[in-house]
């Protein structure tokens, strides 16, 4: 006969239902209570019902969160976690982190390990920047229906599962500060990247180009520059702005004349700021700039820097909705009803030619 | 008797490795054979014996971290978060994130609730901006030798366990960027806070007035700020900067003479460096400034800003050291020999009076 709770009370010489609130851990028990109790579990080999329990009500109470290898803890991430818990639905949920190793397979291992552990759902946040990219893609392509929980990717698209993806159109997203930067009279506009390793820098890369391409120029190579990955200050800190800071020096270097400069993000464009006015240049009287994201803290630089709008919250909470919905075998919410357009905020760093 | 693996895979019709490979998730598997498996343990009411080895061998591979409620996601515990991942001894685990809900007993139950999610140890960052801050230290300090994984304090300090924490010496830090200014000729020296809800808030406040008491200054209730908290920015996003930037306003409409601004951080810095330019004052012809983290991007502004770099390192390292200590029954670390001191960086935003 398996070993039931009413032994582990008997053996304990406690109410079963102060061996519930040891291990649920709920309640107040006293210490002696508690390693008696854990004691008994011990002696007795008692095994909760942990993952029948799991099967059947899907309230582990955690969800599991997969990131990039290596990335350290982006904004991005960091307003994700931060979101997540602010779900309504999600209230009292764990969030369990893991990060995914860069191997081939690290991905799929990733989330063995966090069905393991009993998430209920696994949110994949940006396989895109995941060097097996394509390999991981098609992995999960295959295999994604066949995991015990929803897997959710965002950032990232399954050409065969669609429902599983929350996706942004970062290529017609990245082409709108250009249009606008076209619209006002720039010709010359250049074009700053972080490390084409990342889909997402690729898809930008590809927003730009069109955006150029569409109104007649043709793409100049030399107003572009890959941002250098991972530059770290004195104090060994992540600088992502150094990566533009430094990109912006080898564009003026080149001694090309160009009157704005877009960039992969608001952290490189505060770098490029900053390597424009170091190298005497007016910002925006000489050079436009215009970051991507919209981090509060481009209003305290002088001038205030112009930036691209995410909808990031439309973007989680569909991700989530989405989950629920496999959860709980319902509905799944429509992707094409979802409203992600970016916004334009216009600020000091950008001046119109016309 | 107890059901067993074996009866799962008689049950299945697969080997007993095969049972094994799909609870573990490790190894390939078919979807086929992963449903047979599941079902069988689902008609059986097969238990693995999760508790009972998690309890043996405390090798769950997850880590629990507590961060405080509605704290957003921080830079800081971005960075901690970051750190753990990078610790050698930690590579392949898996962090549990958790917010304590702000209510008298919440830090408690999240812990309870960690430690029933089978995390091995819990890291709790920050009791310090919890607002029921002297009820939770009171009873963390009663009863956390009864938990049954080590709960490790960051930030914090139970005076009858400090073998349970790690600390800072907040006062002491804060101290030192007001006495680089009392040594370069600066007298009136203003002092912007975060709210002093928080802790450490307090105690750098008191770092601040020692300072300055001790060069013989009364401390001068006009020369100081409490920043609001929490405020956003139009797209709703966290904007510690905006803080910092209405408190200097309130400084400089006071009409006071102040030759020297000291912020509780480097957001708050930004801020009021931004709010003294806008005024027409020339930093640090007129006001330097001091921030308080030394963020990479203080570079990037003009002029760059001073700031004050935390051991975060030694920190973080001694606290996981303390935690596997824990875990191992082994020797603690010695906190006293513990090199926890900060550097200070003078960039252009500090003038010399002298």
């Amino acid at each position: 006969m398996a070993v039931t709770i009413l032994d582990v009370a008997h053996h304990a010489g406690v109410a079963k239902s102060t061996v519930s609130r040891v291990l649920s851990g709920r309640g107040n028990t006293s210490k002696k209570t508690r390693q008696r109790v854990f004691q008994a579990i011990e002696e007795l080999g008692f095994r909760p019902n942990v993952l029948a329990q799991t099967l059947a009500t899907h309230a582990s109470g955690m969800i599991g969160l997969l990131l990039p290898s290596g990335s350290g803890m982006s904004k991005c991430m960091a307003s994700l976690v931060s979101d997540i818990h602010k779900m309504d639905v999600l209230v009292g949920q764990s969030i369990i982190m893991k990060q995914v190793r860069d191997e081939p397979g690290g991905a799929l291992n990733a989330i063995y390990d966090l069905i393991d552990q009993r998430c209920e759902a696994v949110l994949y946040y940006n396989p895109s920047s995941f060097s097996n990219y394509n390999e991981t893609i098609e992995q999960l392509n295959r295999c994604i229906d066949s995991f015990s929980v929803p897997v959710i990717l965002l950032n990232s698209y399954l050409p065969a599962h669609p429902d599983r993806c929350v996706w942004y159109d970062q290529e017609s997203f990245a082409a709108q500060p250009v249009d606008y930067l076209l619209q006002h009279g720039h010709k010359h506009i250049a074009y700053i990247s972080s490390s084409l390793g990342q889909r997402t820098a690729q898809q930008r890369l590809q927003g730009y180009q069109r955006a150029v391409k569409d109104a007649g120029i043709p793409f100049d190579p030399l107003l572009f520059v890959e941002g250098q990955r991972c530059l770290v200050d004195d104090n060994g800190n992540e600088d992502q702005s150094l990566s533009g800071y430094l990109a912006c020096q080898q564009l003026i270097e080149r001694g090309l004349d160009f009157t704005a400069v877009c960039c992969f993000n608001d952290h490189l464009a505060i770098g490029a700021q900053k390597a424009l006015q170091d190298a005497g240049l007016s910002v925006p009287d000489d050079v436009s700039v215009f970051g991507f994201d919209n981090e509060p803290i481009l209003n305290y630089f002088n001038p205030r820097i112009s930036s691209v709008i995410l909808p990031s919250e439309a973007f989680i909470t569909h991700a989530i909705k989405l989950t629920l919905a496999h959860l709980n075998g319902s509905e799944l919410p429509n992707y094409d009803e979802l409203d992600l357009s970016v916004k334009l905020v216009v600020r000091e760093s950008v001046k119109s030619l016309v």
